[in-house]
């Protein structure tokens, strides 16, 4: 199923059902307590999430589009608007974890009430329907990854470090050598970056304009835990030169030692996981760390971030890139072993990889129309663009122009790194 | 019945049972949504109370008393002890609203767990064990006044305003006019101050010692809420020459303007209370004030706040002060009007009264033994004595010589004010 | 001379110009820069000093008093205020070190003018100026002893830890034994506590009053460094147990080692002084610690603080206490050694001496008219008592019934402790 | 004098005496007080800068370069080194107000050291020392700016609002209009940005790489004070839906309502400046204005911020852009008027431009070797390029090339804004 093609009425409301479940199947094994509870500004909680990604199909969807559509409670669009300041107040971001009302029962039944009320539009076909619902889709999608950090981060802050679900039998043993890392070449020169006209994408993601690169070289695969140890065992959270300014300032204020959710015990580094404390797999990609990490990182190891230019060129010349990709729908949520292979490997899936590149518009950016112009551009500013999606993201989110941003000392979202130089 | 007095194996057996089902029954209605949550470092989630009074029974009898017995989870002692360094480290304070695990159903399988070992260790007898019962339903009894209290501010920061509660039928009509205060007189002298030898009372209540007072007059009833609207009409949230210095600060910091869960709508004052938002009764007295506004309006009264000493002598010269008082199992949990009737009104129940009396160990203080030295001791800094109890404490907690302490900027509590002054 | 005895018009004019002297006299040696610089918000800069004391004698006296007297300056009222409300609005306490204008010289100017005009208006001995004037110059006196004490802070925070002033040759070797401290016995009873009529006092200070005491002891000296270095390498800074709960949040969260000005080399205790950094004098009282240090060292010595009333009806018994104590007008500015001699030593000069007794009104209090309604009043929260002055105390500024009174986490004064105990 | 071409002795100790004199002229008229204090974390006592580029001499050319040469004074290099961590610890950067000692005649002193053995060392024409003492004046030229922007700091804090130097008489009459603005078309195209090998250029202006640019146009001059007033009484500051996420969430936090340094009285805008309190140039470009207000206001404009290499291509095609650049030699240090006149006006000199570009390294960035690679290179993460220089930068140090940096809130530069548009 392609959520990007609801060019008729089935395809429309299958795809609409597909993600609405996919998203339900995310709370599986979970308590009403597990999801009313917010655990940093950053993160929402699971219900918040349920409900934002309903009030979001009512607000642009059902209220604009079905004549005598009664919205299924007037308090939800305070209390479920996320950051859309023209469309009215809203219930502040660190309080989400305060609504222990209204119950989770209630707002599985908003979702229920928003799934028939679009299952009726959908049937209607409407002009400019299938348009704002594969949106809808688009941000269900990235809600569905929220979900998953947000909550791997709530339960890591519990002290009985309980796990969201078993690993696999065998699946994480931990193999002490990846594939060596090699380092291949790209000719740059006056390229097309950007979204084409095939399927959806946001407006962040266009134009798409010509760029310059010059020649250089990216690395076969992401940076693995194993070498990760070695810039720890080196030195590497000690010494500021390794570090920006700001990163060596939050370094040290937020004392960091090693990637988030790792620990040591016994001289050995264990990570918490949603099979909970697990022992540091040393031939998977590092995850969970920041960009002033990546950055630091690189620098260790004489090499750079890339582009994201350099990423989606290397990217869009790997036609089967996303084909075996370790995505949220394999359900192991958390990075896998590298293997050996030629070429690159894991361009996407199991970690979202830290660009260089600040988050910006490209030259001729419009931001969408109407409320939706808040969706994109007025996060740009102090955020670094990362590509590739991870081991969380819903395989559909992603293609090559795809364009994901956090603030440079975030670590909750499973990011990592992949190393570029110059030739 | 009487918890105190627990000189046979079956009265003990009975308070224990009625101290822990009057627990259990502030948690009616609510789901476990509600009590997992933390809306403030200063308070914390039922679910928490519900565990830490079984951790309580646990810690200072099952496992000192019962051989062989082994603790219901090994984790809870980490996860449940409330401040008590001797014991061990302990999960933080203002983190106790991250703990979605163990879920509700585990901790109420803890209490029945703690209960029916109790109930075994009872029958057997033991000596010292009656006393250690009286400390742990005295302990549980403040516990039950706090999960009211946090419960009140959870549901305060919620927009959608819910009640605990219906409101009982035409209970709160506003009544314009409270009885006219007035201003009785003691003569002073030296005077016995502190815990008698009947009953249970804490540490910090003893020794009983002289105590000189010079005259003073004591206000027949609280200040009424109507009152405290002529306090702010003229201006008192305003004037820094009415307020203390750290309080002012704390005032415009805080940018206070009327009690804690007061708001204005359209000219009319409403409150949030266990009714869900009210209009204020003007008639009842003022509840949830912090130590400076209680001192500044009665600086701007023309009066001073009592000592403690002052409150207790004249408490202990009327013998039927608790009688009709507005306590936890009236179930009304809010302040009600005044009535007019000669003498004191209102000593015991609805609002715990700000004393000016900084809370400090009496002359010949000494803490209780073991580990429970910390219960009062360790808090004798920074915070003042209330004294009275309110319309969410428990009929048996309270005495004459009871004395609560909160941090001056505190309001969460049912807290209020009776003024006094010098003959 | 006697600064309360200003009967006649010489006497006054003389002990306004030695105390004016005396404040200048501080001065020596310092550069403008040196007393142009703020170190922290509870300290001010000396340059601020200088014309806030002089602010004072223009604002209660000059302008009062002299027809068609005109200001200095017309900005120096909002700049020089300290925190009289009643006045008017003020620059902000935290910003006085940005007043890099007016200059050092500006300042000296408005001294002498208000010197000048001082010594004509008292020529006049007008009715109520004699009052004023000893409360103008208490207050100054005061300031003396701030100045010395947010100097040396300010040169702590130097690191060529610059000295003040050079030790006297000999003074400070470091005795390795203090005299052995004795534990003195007082009976107790229903005394007179608070100031006679005799000399100045401040409002605070009143009305003298019957208050009961228990039999106890007091401790015949400080407690020493020397006894400080046991608590240390005992564990004190590390052991919950013998904290206040809002004194060990503190001593964690300020990652308290030892006194302020302390630092260890190479195995030895150094202080920071006067006399720039020195070796810790074992033998000498303990310095600049704050009220829940003291309070857990009490607690580790198994003795306690003593009361306000304790340590008053123990000075007011000892007829010299003040005879040979080391205060400011000695020229040392740091603690000096104990000597062994019989009964009570050091009860005035050296080191204030932290109580028990935390800062409130007497029975009966009432504060002093007007805008000096605010010296004292709206302090009387959060602080407690210290009694005996330091070595940066002018001795005429003490008496038996003085009260000094700073948070419970200040360690920028010359602030020591006794112990005492009951019997 | 061309600071960059030091090619022969005379040439070198020229210009590296007019460049001393220069940074040492700048303090006329102040007091060591003025020179000693630190207004806040971001900007530096003058005393400070003073020694710093001294300092800065003495590491990277004397030390080196002059054998047997020994340090002015061993503690400087740990207090005037201001942030390269290879070099060694240094004092705090928020301390460096603390440092009432070296006084000023010291640091004086210090200079002269410096000059006297400078010119002993550029008589011996050694290899290597050309391209450091041109890195040296650079530095010194940025820190004169500094100067400038930390002293207008300093002085705006002060409640007398004292005046740097006296208004030039007539220059600031408030014309009401400055030309209109006219949006001046480029065609893009694939073209080069960044330094030329001819003159002295930082590394990060480095290396010079093609770059395609689509059609653009750029504004004939600055915004105005006159324009910005019509933002703020449109309610720019009010709108959310004008303002990046970041930008709102600051300009809320810290209630920004005009630029930094304006103030509203009886209707009028003033604005704190060189010559003291002023009425607002409404003809002047304005300025201090952070990142997210000059953001804000394009979007309000209908316009958006140029990018970097916009500006550079622009000036680059203007020959003459410097001619009459109002820069620190003018000693004006204030924006002045936009005359009517054909073409771009105001590229260099007046204020800073703020451009879209985040602060990141151009392909191929080498960072400078050994010490200074800290100078740029760690600086690349949450700041954007700013154009042109201001009416406080010595005009040696600009170039078209030239990049200069700041984080997006801050407001205390000279820094303004022009608008681009796509075509």
């Amino acid at each position: 199923m392609d959520f990007n093609n609801n060019s008729n009425q089935q395809d429309a409301i299958n795809s609409f059902q597909q993600v609405r479940r996919q998203t339900l199947a995310l709370t599986e094994g979970l308590s009403a307590e597990d999801m009313v509870v917010q655990s940093m500004p950053d993160a929402s909680p699971l219900k918040w999430h349920l409900a934002h990604t309903s009030w979001f199909f009512e607000h642009f969807l059902l209220q604009p589009f079905c004549e005598n559509y009664s919205q299924f409670n007037d308090d939800y669009s305070y209390l479920f608007n996320s950051y859309y300041d023209a469309i009215g107040p809203r219930h502040a971001r660190p309080a989400r974890g305060l609504l222990t009302r209204p119950p989770l029962q209630d707002i599985l039944a908003y979702r229920q009430h928003i799934e028939q009320h679009m299952a009726a539009l959908l049937q209607r076909q409407l002009p400019g329907v299938a348009e704002l619902l594969t949106i809808g889709l688009h941000h269900e999608m990235q809600h569905q990854e929220l979900m998953l950090t947000d909550l791997l981060h709530l339960l890591s802050a519990n002290p009985l470090a309980p796990a969201m679900q078993q690993a696999p039998a065998g699946q994480h043993a931990c193999e002490k050598h990846a594939p060596p890392l090699q380092m291949l070449c790209h000719e740059g020169g006056l390229l097309q970056i950007g979204a084409t006209d095939q399927g959806f994408s946001y407006d962040c993601e266009k134009p798409r304009h010509p760029y310059h690169l010059q020649p250089f070289k990216l690395a076969s695969r992401p940076v693995t835990n194993g070498e990760w140890q070695q810039f720890i065992d080196d030195g590497g959270y000690q010494n500021p030169l390794l570090w920006l300014s700001d990163g060596w300032h939050c370094c040290q204020q937020q004392q960091w030692q090693a990637p988030l959710y790792w620990q040591q015990q016994q001289q050995q580094w264990l990570s918490f996981t949603v099979n909970g404390l697990q022992p540091v797999n040393l031939s998977a990609p590092v995850c969970h760390i920041s960009y002033y990490e990546a950055d630091a990182y690189a620098r260790w190891a004489g090499k750079r971030l890339p582009r994201e230019q350099e990423w989606e060129v290397i990217a869009a010349a790997q036609p089967d890139a996303m084909a075996d990709a370790n995505f949220l729908e394999q359900h192991i949520w958390r990075p896998t072993a590298c293997a050996s292979q030629p070429g690159f490997q894991k361009l996407f899936g199991d970690v979202w990889e830290w660009t260089q590149s600040p988050y910006s518009g490209y030259p001729g950016f419009n931001a969408a129309q109407g409320e939706l112009a808040e969706y994109n551009g007025k996060f740009m500013a102090n955020q670094f663009v990362l590509r590739g999606g991870s081991c969380a993201s819903p395989r559909q989110q992603l293609r090559n122009s795809y364009r994901n941003f956090f603030h440079p000392q975030q670590r909750w979202q499973f990011s990592g790194l992949r190393l570029a130089e110059d030739q």
